[in-house]
């Protein structure tokens, strides 16, 4: 079992207040605040962690999922957009829209659309969240 | 509601492959392989990506929760450590160890880890995961 780890500081109140999370290995470090994360201001915001994670999890089982059935990825282009709002008292993760676009040898539509569905249900990040996922599978 | 986003792409098979996730406020992009992401090459993987957003979360939600009730953040320190390991045919995130260690004026244990306890439920990201954290909250 591999260990993965990251680290989150704040300092002071919701609007007044400052944050900085950052990644275990060391590739990132980065400023968030109220300003950062509800409105527009320059900066990075957890939400947009939980999509690139998405989106890097789903390309890589995509590309591994494929791989098993002896197929070859030329290149797999995902994004994802991640809606968040209002929830009651407090805030939520509405639901996130996935996209992807697969560049892909001998591969017909059904069978990359059934392989696609399989991977959005099956790869580590998707199975550890909780919020609906929507699909949209393109061959290029 | 706001929509944040991401975006990542994968070249090639699961081995000999490589791909780079992206945050969509620029703040970021870091690449990822089976190396990275299973054994120890150096770069970045969701699990810490997923890791960072859940630290950086909780630990704004607390200092949120705190002003609500009066009381003044100087610090709050969060820590995850995400384990991933084989599930069946494939892999998961087993679970996710949270801690924070926090330096409020005013406030009592009982209070601090009721109002701890309180935020790992209804933060916007522990809220969208569907695997098992595990709090420990300390008054430093």
């Amino acid at each position: 079992m591999a260990e993965r780890s990251a680290t989150a500081e704040w300092k002071g109140g919701l609007k007044d207040g400052n944050g900085k999370m950052s990644l275990g290995s060391g590739a990132f470090e980065g400023s968030f605040s109220f300003g950062t994360r509800m409105e527009d201001e320059k900066g990075t915001n957890p939400e947009e962690l939980i999509g690139a994670a998405l989106a890097g999890c789903f390309s890589m089982a995509l590309a591994a999922t494929l791989g098993k059935e002896g197929l070859s990825v030329k290149e797999i282009d995902t994004s994802t957009k991640v809606e968040f709002g209002k929830e009651g008292d407090g805030f939520a993760i509405k639901f996130i829209n996935l996209e992807t676009k697969a560049d892909i040898d001998g591969i017909d539509e059904a069978k990359f659309q059934e392989i696609a569905e399989k991977v959005k249900e099956t790869c580590p990040v998707a199975k550890a969240l909780a919020v609906q996922i929507n699909l949209k599978a393109n061959l290029v």
